[in-house]
Formats: structure tokens, C-alpha cells, sequence
């Protein structure tokens, strides 16, 4: 069955973003192998907040391969033709983890994850640490949320940033 | 030079503590090696909240070899004759600093560490990753504070719970 990963960069102090939505002290490690990771996917899962930060940057809708996701109450479909505008995330990430297909890259953010998280969609959380202290920004999960135990599954260090990535299955 | 290291538990999303103060979270690896961990430090740092959650818990106050210092603006020094009570945490802990001694061991919470990492008198960020996701309750580095860069100097997996230990230097 296809899994739902949540696939983030995060400081040490557990942000996915800066308070303006930063990106910029995510560090790139060069032995980190983007294309087995994008390979991975075939589609992609956004919140709203998320989708309209990554079209300031280029449209992630238009990602080949990647079939592409927004939940969101407001947007109108029809305004974002590139995407799928959902305004119904359990129904829709129900039926995309039953039907066939590679894995489904949570993409963010953390609000989006929360109500996965909760209603037991997601499978795995993935996080490269980025050795910074961010001191503020987008919660990797914006509290109040239940507690939830995870496995361990998977670490490597990229030495030459000093990155940390840790694959955790929803326990 | 005695360094001051900040050297915590952590769940996933950056917190070190619950929402009321809980550690029953904290899985104790057996692999851990927490007497070179106490022999490495003769002194203890802690804010006035983290001292009284750990009065409660049995007095920290009274740990062999370890010299604890309580900073407070409000308890009155003859109240706890087992640790020094100071209002001055850089006075304090520069005089420390510059004295002959073992490592110094900032054990929270968040406030303090935020307060000594701003003057620049914190030089190492320790921490073992607990895998849960807590959902809220006591910062790491509570928000705001500055961007800190660090240096990762070691990293250690224990298999049994999971848990992920990272040293950093601050940068």
C-alpha cells in the first residue's frame, strides 16, 4: 500500500519554516540524492499556506510526474488549474492510499499534517535536522496535538553540512 | 576552559518538558551511559521553574559532587540551603566559565537557556531524540530568539528505544 510521508527539512528547535515562511537556512548537503527522493513520489499533498509560499518560488504544480494536491476551503478549483484543489483531506488521502501508485509526499505544512496525523493517514515522518536554532517559525507540528509514538527506522549523517535525516514510522 | 552545555531529552517537535512539566514520556535507553554523563560535569544550571518541577521530583539539590545553581528573581537564597540561588546569570555563569572545574551542565529550562545562549555563554546543544511527537509543552528554545548556527560534532543511535543523540557546538 502506498505510504503517506511527511518529508521535511527542520531546525533542532523543530521549525519547517521561518516566521515568514524562510527557507533560506536550509543548508543543501551535496550527497543528498534529490532525485532518488523525488523518484519516490508521484504525488505531492500541500495546505493551502504551504502551496501559496512555493508559488512564490515556481509552481511545484508544474513538477513532472508529481500529481499535485491543495486542501484548502477558499481556493477556487477552477483559479489553479495545474493542481487538484481538495476541500476534503481524509476522503481524498483515503482514496489515494487505496488505489496504485508510488508514495505521497506530505509536503506540508504542519497543520496539514496534524489532521493526518489524527485521523492515523500518515505512515512515516521524515526530517533532515539542519543544524540551526531557528527561534521561531512554522511548527513542524503546531501544538495542540495528541501525543504520537514513532519508530526509529532509518538515520544518516551528511557530513559536510552536518545534516541529520531521521525516518520515523507512525508507531 | 569549562564549557557550558545545554544537554536535554527532546521529543521530535522540540520540547522538552509537557504541557505540565511531564518526563514520562523520556524513554531511558539502557545503553545510555549516564554515569559518564554525571562524571562530565560538577556544576548544574537550572531556571527557577525547571528547579521546582525537579524539588518535586526529588531535590536535584542534593546530587553528589554537583554544585546547583537556581536562577531566580523571586526565591529567597535562606529558603534552599542546598543550592545557590542567584539573580544574576551572567555574572554568574562568566565567573564559572573562567574558574577551574568540570563541565557545566545546563539542564533547562528553555528561558534560561535562551537568556545565556543570547550573551553567547552557552557552547555545546545536546540532545537525545526522544521518537514522539509531544504536540506541545515546554520549548526547547522557546520562541522568539535569534538564529543560532551550529556545528554537529557527534551522533550517536540507540537501538533499544530509538533514541538519537546529537552533539552540537554552538557556532
Amino acid at each position: 500500500m502506498r505510504r503517506v510521508r511527511y518529508s521535511v527539512a527542520m531546525s533542532l528547535d523543530g521549525y519547517i519554516a521561518g516566521s515568514q515562511g524562510e527557507s533560506d537556512w536550509i543548508l543543501i548537503d551535496p550527497e543528498i540524492d534529490f532525485q532518488a527522493l523525488f523518484d519516490a513520489f508521484d504525488t505531492l499533498l500541500l495546505g493551502r499556506k504551504t502551496y501559496e509560499a512555493t508559488r512564490q518560488m515556481g509552481s511545484v504544480g508544474g513538477m513532472p510526474g508529481m500529481q499535485t494536491y491543495v486542501f484548502s476551503r477558499t481556493l477556487r478549483p477552477t483559479d489553479y488549474p495545474d493542481v487538484i484543489v481538495s476541500d476534503d483531506p481524509i476522503g481524498t488521502v483515503t482514496t489515494l492510499k487505496a488505489s496504485v501508485g508510488k508514495d505521497i509526499w506530505l509536503f506540508g505544512g504542519g497543520v496539514l499534517f496534524r489532521s493526518l496525523l489524527q485521523l492515523r493517514l500518515v505512515d512515516a515522518v521524515e526530517v533532515a535536522i539542519i543544524p540551526v536554532l531557528l527561534g521561531g517559525g512554522v511548527p513542524l507540528l503546531p501544538p495542540p496535538a495528541t501525543l504520537t509514538k514513532l519508530k526509529l527506522i532509518q538515520q544518516r549523517v551528511y557530513a559536510t553540512t552536518g545534516t541529520v535525516a531521521l525516518e520515523y514510522a507512525v508507531a
